[in-house]
Order: structure tokens, then C-alpha cells, then sequence
């Protein structure tokens, strides 16, 4: 573990020792004052053979040996390579990782991983999570079997089987009949009451570290040698920050020279992130807005990791955009049909943006690219039907 | 590859050629005559470092390097040990094989792939399979992106999102408006009558070699220290099959020494394979149970590979086993409270096996046992949701 390692504000830059504060800082607040987490790095270790998976990454994460808890195996998703979706973009090559793999079926496993850790570190035997569904999901199977309870907030429209799997791996779920905004807002209000452990990525700082593995991840499953561009879904913004994380991290090591430019993905009806950023400096995370998508991961009117976005996204050249909802919609069969990678419509958008990026030569042809799904198909079997053409054709059986 | 391999029937025991005979023994037809692949077993060799997943153990599988296609990774699933489960049950050891997290979400993954190669190898562009959901969704989503065109035959109460599965992956699917038998039957004579290559498991020898590669997996993955016991589900009778022919070749080959006891579990209200098994030698097929489960993969009233099954059980001291709908409902939910794995019905029914089997005295303590997950809890939401107790808490986000 990175025993090394401190807080800052991504708004104001002022740093904090680890000790000194839990959440975002004290004199931004809640939306403004996410804090990052920033290590010495003297050691130069990336990688602790003696691990799989998301530990493999143990000495650059905020999580001590003792803490973690490997009944689980998170992370160690594949990396496939398209040869034909690369000749169809015009790309030298295109990567898909497949994170719909991880064991509750989304990226988020990544997160709750480091959130569970540091709930046994700090002796919490409860946590709280506002949820789109994934994070929920993922929260309560992470959960399972570990004596540390979930506790979950997620809007009545959370696709069922998400919910199913909450409540089947025993978690508490408070299904609130609002929108996410408002399950997140209430989850905060109600978890500080109960003094329940915080699992939302914009106000605990350590699950952006949990996400980053992915990027380093990447890094590893191609002996360093990262496509130049990565597109990935974004709602709330952590995910989208977390590749960022992950690859400056290993700059500073020094283990790579460059970082990739990642391309945010979001739903055209819920693009906050996209408005903020596209407004400029200083970014402000106020521009709600009352859209909606099928994309229900990605379904964030109010995103609450706005300033580490568009930071991380200006500090490297990455950008934004949008997607239509029947792009993802029809992304989700196409890649499904070209490439055997069924894709929840959050994960899918990622393809729906690379195809419309080379569309519109927002980048540049003949170029390495990844793409990353972050939750798999089966997560939501409703929205990609209404997409279908094909029916089951009934026959009776004489 | 193995080319040193031929083909002999279960019933007759009549060697044949690989070249000359392709499905089943012409001598004893369909039902009885379902063949095995024989090896000569003269290099010692089984393990292959240069690939990854089931094709690891291409040294013993009857396919041609040139033929695989690795762009889905298929094997290297999780191999679990819970001390929990082993400490209420009373057992020195338990592993949870969680084949759920194939790329289809199914065990089925293993043996598709071996039809795919198998077509290239044989020149086939279309494929086709009667299934309960599993093997059809596994088979289209292995297609995806081959050019290997597959069509589907499944039963109307086929759980809906392993149907999503197969339409989004592109596969032709025909919903037999009566059960599984009844698909199964119409499937072969379309099949023949377009001279699609065959991916019924009781009708393809090689499918049963894909099959394999978990019991191979196991050995690899565990250091070939097996367990004593293994509990798999049932339905046709060669997943159950699969595991004591892995083990069976590797002991051939020298590398174990004894093969573990393995025990099937079916649906109490479809154990026509625990029925010919029980009632003895001669084992005869013709038991058929017109009964039904809620559990669908293992819903199979006219099993197709009974022979197989008892004589390989007969051979090595294996038993079947019944447990109730109810038992396996509640094993989805306990399985995935205590340790995180949200299994399909089926797959949980492994779990609900090796309880019984604990309670009846069946095996002995202080053993040690693996519980095969076939597939991934994602494929049937509705199911175990009748015996939650819980509903999600609606909360009004004032």
C-alpha cells in the first residue's frame, strides 16, 4: 500500500493530510471541492505481482494490505482487439474492454472494491450509495459476504434487474420516486444522519482510485503501449476522470510518457459535462439540466464531478460530446453483432461516439483507439430491443 | 491439436473413424448412440502456454490450431474458495467455479466454441441449436463477428433475456410454441433439411470436449489438487458428462490419480436422468418425466445424452440428486448474501445440491467440494425474485 499519499482540492488546490478530512474539502463544499488523491511517488512500483486483478495495483492505491478483501475477483477484464471494427472506422486499431465482465456485471466493482476496503480501515459496518443502479449493484455484491451492510438510494426508473441484484444480495434499497439528482441529494442527508460510510465517487476521494485501475489496467494488458485515444460514457464524471487519474499516475512514475486524450461520451439529453466544459474556464458545475436518456447510467441531470472533469479533460486535451439515444441504441446491436460484446446502452456509448468522432474528424485517422464498456448487456435487456428489426419467429411444433 | 483422436459409441462401443462418421453411431441411432472422442493419449502433453481460456488445453481438443478464434475469452473463470460456505457445511474446503463470467454469461461458452471451430473446419457457414436458452444465446453471441450465420430454436418459455441475448447478437430465432423436447426434435429435422452444422450437445461428439475444459480448468487452476466432490445441475446429462471425461483424460494422460466424485443435481421435477440412473443397468433413455422446473436451463422432461451420463456415473462412483424449485430459489439468494455470486437458477441449483446432499448424509464431512455456477444470475431475473422477502423501501425525495 501507498502509505504516501495526501489530499487536494481540485477546485481551490489546497491540500489536506489524509487524516485531517474524509470527504471534499471544507472550504468549497460538496460540488465544488472534490478532492484528489496525490502520492510521493518515490517508490517507483506500479505493480505487485503477488496480486490479481484490481490489487495487482496495490502500491499506488490508497488501500493497506490488510484492508482488502479478494473474495471477489475485480477486475482482469478482457482487452479484445477488433480487426474489423478498426478497418470500418479507418483506425490502425481498436480495443474493447470489456468491464461488463467484472463480477457484479459493471466498471463500478473497480470502486466499491476501494470503498469496502476502507470501510473495514476505518471500522464503518455500514454504506451508503446514491445510484443510477450500477454503482448500487455493484456496492451490494462487493458487500456480500463481508459483514459490512449496503445501504442504496436509486430513482424508480433503474432498470429492474439492476434493482434485482441489489436486493438479492441483500442489500437495504430505498427505491425513491424522483429522478437520480434527487436520490443523490437524499442519500446524502440520510447517510450523514445514520453516520453510514459514503460510497458516492464525487464526495470520497478514494473512489476515483478504485476507478483508475482500469486505465492501469490498459496499461499493463498492453506492455504500455496505450492507444491514443479512449472514448468512455460519462454522467457523473468520475469515470471519465479516472482514466485521466490512471495514466497521470503513471507519468509521474514514469512509466509512460504520454497520455492518452479521452473522449467523454454523453447522452444527448443529459450533457452537463459536455456544457460546462465547452463554456470554458473557470468550469462551474451549475449548468443542471432536465434532460433524460434510455442510457440510465449515464442519465445524470446534476453531475456532481463536474470541475475534476473538465480539469483533467483540459489538462490533456480531451473533449467532449454527444450522442443521440438511438446512436446507443443502435450501437448496442452493432457491437454486439460485430464483435460477440454485448454492452449495456451506457457502455455502448463509447462505439456511438468513436463512430460519430470519425464522422465528424474530431480525431484523426489511422490512429490507435480504445473504447470501454463499462456495464454488460444483460443489465438492461428493454432499451436495446425497441432498436431490433428481428422478432423470434413462433412456430408450432408440428 | 489432437489429431490423433476417433470417435466410439457410448452404447455399442463401436470405434469409428473421424472422418467417417460425423454426428451419432449409425448403429444405434439419435438417442442411444451419442459417441466420445478417444485419444491416443501418446504425447503427455495438455497444456499449451501460448493461448489463454479453454484453448489452453488445446493439446487434448479435437480442433485445429488454425481453426480457433480467440476474439472472445472464453475459460479462465473464477475459481472461488469460500470459508464461510465450508464452514457451515462442515467441509474442509469449498470452491465456487463461476462460469457465469464466460462472455455469454454461461458455461455453454466452452462448448459454442468448439461447434465454431469445429464449422471453419468443416467448411459450414450456418449452425444451429435447440436449447433452453443457455446454449442458444452462447452460440450467437460465439457467431457474432465469425460470419458463421446462427439459427435457434428455443422453447416460448425461454427466459426473455436470454432471447434479448440471441436477437441483439443476430442469430435467426424460432420460439417453438411448446417445451424444449419439442425444440430439440424440430431443430434436428430443419437442421438437416438445410444441412446446418449441428450444435446439439447430444448430437455433436465435439461439443462435449468444449464441455470439458472446465473440468480441465479446474485441475490447472487448483494446482491439480481437485476437491473430492463436485456438484453441477443437470438437464440433457453432458455438462454433468463433461466434468468426469476432463478428468478422466487428464487421469489417461498421468497427471491425476483419481477422479473426483462428481454428483448431479436436477430440478425434482425433471430427473429423468436420476430415474434411469436409479432404476440401473442396462441405463435406457426412455424415462420421460412431463414435469417442469422454474429453474429453465435444467427443464428438461426427454433428456438427450442419458446414456453418457449414468454409464460415465456408473464408471467413476458419481450419483444424481434431486432438490425442489423452492430450494433452488432460495439457494440464488443465499449463495449471493454470502458470497457475492449471483447465479441463474440452475447454476444455484449446484449450491442447493450440496446442502441436500450434506443434510441426507450423501457425502462425507471434513471432504472437500466445488459447486459449479453454469450461468450468471443476469439470464433470469424473474425467478429468484419470488423468494425474495425484500421490496425496495419508496421514498418520496421530500
Amino acid at each position: 500500500m501507498a502509505e504516501n499519499y495526501h489530499l487536494r482540492c481540485v477546485n481551490c488546490q489546497k491540500e489536506y493530510e489524509k487524516d485531517d478530512v474524509q470527504y471534499t474539502c471544507p472550504d468549497c463544499g460538496n460540488r465544488l471541492g472534490t478532492l484528489e488523491v496525490v502520492y510521493d511517488f518515490k517508490e517507483k512500483k506500479w505493480i505487485d505481482e503477488a496480486h490479481t486483478g484490481i490489487w495487482r495495483f496495490l502500491p499506488i492505491l490508497p488501500v493497506r494490505e490488510t484492508d482488502i478483501d479478494e473474495h471477489l475477483k475485480i477486475g482482469d477484464t478482457p482487452l479484445y482487439r477488433s480487426e474489423t471494427l478498426a478497418g470500418e472506422l479507418g483506425l490502425s486499431s481498436l480495443l474493447i474492454k470489456d468491464d461488463g465482465k467484472n463480477p457484479t456485471a459493471s466498471f463500478k466493482d473497480r470502486a466499491s472494491a476501494v470503498a469496502v476496503a476502507k470501510a473495514h480501515e476505518l471500522g464503518y459496518s455500514d454504506i451508503y450509495a446514491a445510484s443510477t443502479g450500477n454503482a448500487a449493484s455493484s456496492l451490494s455484491g462487493v458487500c456480500a459476504g463481508t459483514g459490512v451492510k449496503a445501504h442504496i438510494f436509486v430513482p424508480q426508473n433503474a432498470p429492474e434487474a439492476k434493482v434485482v441484484q441489489q436486493l438479492i444480495y441483500g442489500a437495504e434499497v430505498f427505491s425513491i420516486q424522483g429522478n437520480y439528482d434527487q436520490a443523490f441529494d437524499l442519500s446524502l442527508k440520510k447517510g450523514e444522519e445514520k453516520g453510514w460510510y459514503c460510497r458516492n465517487s464525487a464526495v470520497n476521494p478514494y473512489l476515483l482510485e478504485g476507478k483508475k485501475t482500469c486505465a492501469l489496467e490498459m496499461a499493463w494488458q498492453t506492455g504500455l503501449k496505450l492507444p491514443d485515444y479512449i472514448f468512455v460514457s460519462v454522467g457523473d464524471g468520475t469515470v471519465y476522470s479516472s482514466f485521466i487519474k490512471g495514466f497521470s499516475d503513471l507519468k509521474q512514475i514514469g512509466v509512460i510518457e504520454k497520455i492518452p486524450t479521452v473522449i467523454g461520451v454523453q447522452a444527448a439529453g443529459c450533457a452537463a459535462i459536455k456544457q460546462a466544459f465547452d463554456n470554458g474556464r473557470p468550469f462551474k458545475p451549475d449548468d443542471i439540466v432536465n434532460g433524460d436518456s434510455e442510457a440510465d447510467s449515464i442519465a445524470v441531470g446534476k453531475p456532481r464531478d463536474v470541475i475534476k472533469a473538465c480539469q483533467y479533460a483540459f489538462e490533456t486535451g480531451g473533449f467532449f460530446m454527444t450522442v443521440s439515444d438511438q446512436a446507443i441504441g443502435q450501437a448496442v446491436i452493432e457491437l454486439a453483432r460485430k464483435t460477440g460484446v454485448f454492452a449495456e446502452p451506457a457502455g455502448a456509448a463509447s462505439y456511438a461516439g468513436i463512430k460519430k468522432a470519425i464522422q465528424e474528424r474530431r480525431i484523426e485517422k489511422n490512429k490507435t483507439a480504445a473504447i470501454i464498456i463499462t456495464g454488460n448487456g444483460l443489465k438492461d435487456i428493454k432499451t436495446p430491443v425497441k432498436y431490433l428489426s428481428e422478432t423470434p419467429q413462433k412456430i408450432h411444433p408440428d
